[in-house]
């Protein structure tokens, strides 16, 4: 296993840029570190002697000699990602420039308890691990997203309204049971704004990742990294009133956006649709399937059901007005729409959009690019393999106890 | 004039940490510029020869020998802090650790456009060197804040709603006329939480500051630093929706908090509840005075008027919804509220505070402390010499045209 503290600091500082970077050349490495060329070169040849980068051949050139590109080397290890949600988990053993070599995803229910959720991540793990021919020694770092507020620090669970049963559970000393990595638990909307945040090469300071599922979060990228907050709760924007006389919530309040407008919300009302004969089609599902989920919700949408339409801009305009609250107050570059709802196709995008166009102001909105978040459902595993990279790096490998 | 292109990198860092750690000993600066004891001596050294930096006396000892303290040296210049708010004009002349020199406060109109307000602005200017006998070239920075979104590299208002007529005016352009020390403007409430963050030897890393007055604005600390947001619009909650059947906004929506909240809509409550009868004492005071401004209203609370008290909660209980969103998103440690309104009186503090503990998470709000703005009325001309130092050493003198 790899020993970080043999590292000088600006070795640290160039692999953190080359992973941030991936398949950049020398010379845009040695210019995004703030470094010489030539205290870029000397650390680029010190870091591919010691095996810990590789260049991964020539690329296009603007013109001039091909620049060569660098990556993190094969040989480091791997990193292990999970995102556990409310109902599903996914598991990934990835390479250190993050390229997926393993993944299993299937149905969970995080209400089972931490007993159950974390032996089955383990059985997992070594199976993934398995598949791709990897001890368990090469795992330089795990991260996991959970559906819950996070104390970054500790690694902890702190009042999770959806994990009963979670709080002051510590996840890590299981894992560290298997595992000499260092393990980082953090919130799964943080980890969907951290790997966005890497897919975009870290060039965008100032944006938002919505999370809408059982339940509906944000996380939140400020001055170019992920905000957490001061007690780690930032971006839990699911009890935002958006409608003062509106249905109580489990919080007590009246009118949260999420028990108006997350899935559940969504299935209920296909239900009503369905029940009360305003659309058929909704209704001869939910007499063959016996229950509706808010993708049947999409699929009659798709076949022009009018009720379902109803359904869908009902809560895209909602979710629309929380956000337009944000975006006055947080002026982001960039919005993406994450999470189960986000396949129920583009009318839901669209009613978000004009509910924020709607409500927020001009300036705000004039370059908001509101858009379904790119890594989609990959984003989970992808950020929790970001943050296990990161906080090995910055940590040398080493977490608090 | 100083020439800061003359200063080691080294000694820029240090005297940025001497500015906002006014008061410091050598020990606490090295350990906060996160220099070696005798790197940071060599820089203290260097500083202190050149008359950059002068020692304040000795400081009261935890044990050992006393450890002398350091400020910026008064020889190197003057600082000139303007706050503009809608209906004010504040200069101020201070030292370089902002210790107030000759200060000047009056009524203004923004309305009456740039060059009436700049041309005041210019002769008050005038009139305040001339009162601390300094001279235009012994201004080293200028720092002003103005009621309205900035595009803080051009120092140009974008869409101000607050000051028509300001669009694309370069205050900036007039200031250089008289002096050569580069001039920086921000939005009014910017500067607020930047006056704080240095009040608070910048120990505070995420809190707002809500300012309440004529508009509604929040100035955001995210990191340590004052946050923008993309065009410089962030913070601007003023239409941020607290009642969606609320009546309609100079915007165009319903049920704004600055229509619902702000200091205009405490002077038409107090107007209607004098006319209807409901306070006999409102009644008695607007044949006498003409008109109610929010200071009658507090007035009128600290008398008992049950009318009044009515009129301060509601618009507490407004700005309290409004900020029980932010603080979910935000999680700050501290919220410190400001402007004309945080006049009116603790029932007004009492009132933001139980809507914000009603309908926030409990996570939250477990620590955070909403408190008005300590510095008060004084904020707004410290902030902008807060920016125009800070930002003067950050460009070394140097500010694009």
């Amino acid at each position: 296993m790899i020993d970080w503290n043999d590292l000088a600091p600006a070795e640290l500082t160039l692999l953190e840029t080359v992973f941030w970077a991936s398949g950049a050349s020398r010379h845009e490495l040695a210019s995004r570190a703030d470094f010489s060329k030539s205290k870029a070169n000397a650390a680029v040849a010190g870091l591919v002697e010691r095996g810990l980068i590789e260049e991964t051949g020539l690329r296009d050139s603007s013109g001039g000699r091909r620049p060569e590109t660098l990556r993190l080397a094969r040989s480091v290890g791997v990193l292990v990602g999970i995102d556990l949600g409310a109902t599903s988990l996914d598991v990934a053993v990835m390479a250190p420039d993050l390229t997926v070599l393993a993944h299993h995803a299937e149905a969970a229910d995080v209400r089972a308890g931490p007993g159950v959720i974390v032996s089955r991540v383990r059985s997992l793990l070594r199976e993934l691990l398995r598949r791709c021919d990897a001890s368990a020694s090469q795992v330089i770092g795990i991260g996991m997203g959970v559906p819950g507020p996070v104390e970054f620090e500790s690694g902890l669970l702190v009042n999770p309204p959806l994990m009963p049963g979670w709080e002051g559970f510590s996840i890590r000393d299981y894992l560290r049971e298997d595992y000499r990595a260092p393990a980082f638990i953090d919130n799964d909307v943080n980890l969907m704004a951290l790997a966005e945040l890497w897919r975009l090469g870290r060039q965008l300071p100032n944006f938002l990742v919505i999370k809408v599922g059982t339940g509906v979060g944000c996380g939140i990228v400020c001055h170019g990294e992920v905000y957490r907050g001061t007690e780690g709760s930032a971006g839990d924007v699911g009890h935002i009133c958006v409608d003062y006389e509106g249905p109580r919530c489990h919080c007590g309040n009246l009118g949260c956006v999420e028990v108006m407008a997350a899935a559940p919300a969504v299935s209920r009302l296909a239900a009503e649709a369905a029940r009360s004969g305003e659309s058929p089609l909704l209704a001869q599902w939910l007499q063959e399937r016996g229950a509706l989920q808010p993708e049947d919700v999409g699929q009659a949408s798709r076949s022009g059901d009018v009720a379902a339409n109803a359904i869908i801009q009902r809560s895209g305009q909602l979710i629309g007005r929380m956000l337009a609250s944000l975006v006055n107050f947080f002026n982001p570059s960039h919005v993406f729409i994450g999470g189960g709802l986000s396949r129920i196709g583009p009318l839901y995008l669209a009613s978000i959009r004009q509910s924020v166009y709607h409500r927020s102001l001009a300036l705000s909105t004039r370059h908001l690019h509101i858009e379904y978040a790119p890594l989609g459902e990959r984003a989970g595993v992808i950020g929790a393999g970001v943050l296990a990279l990161q906080e090995t790096l910055r940590r040398r490998g080493q977490v608090q106890p």
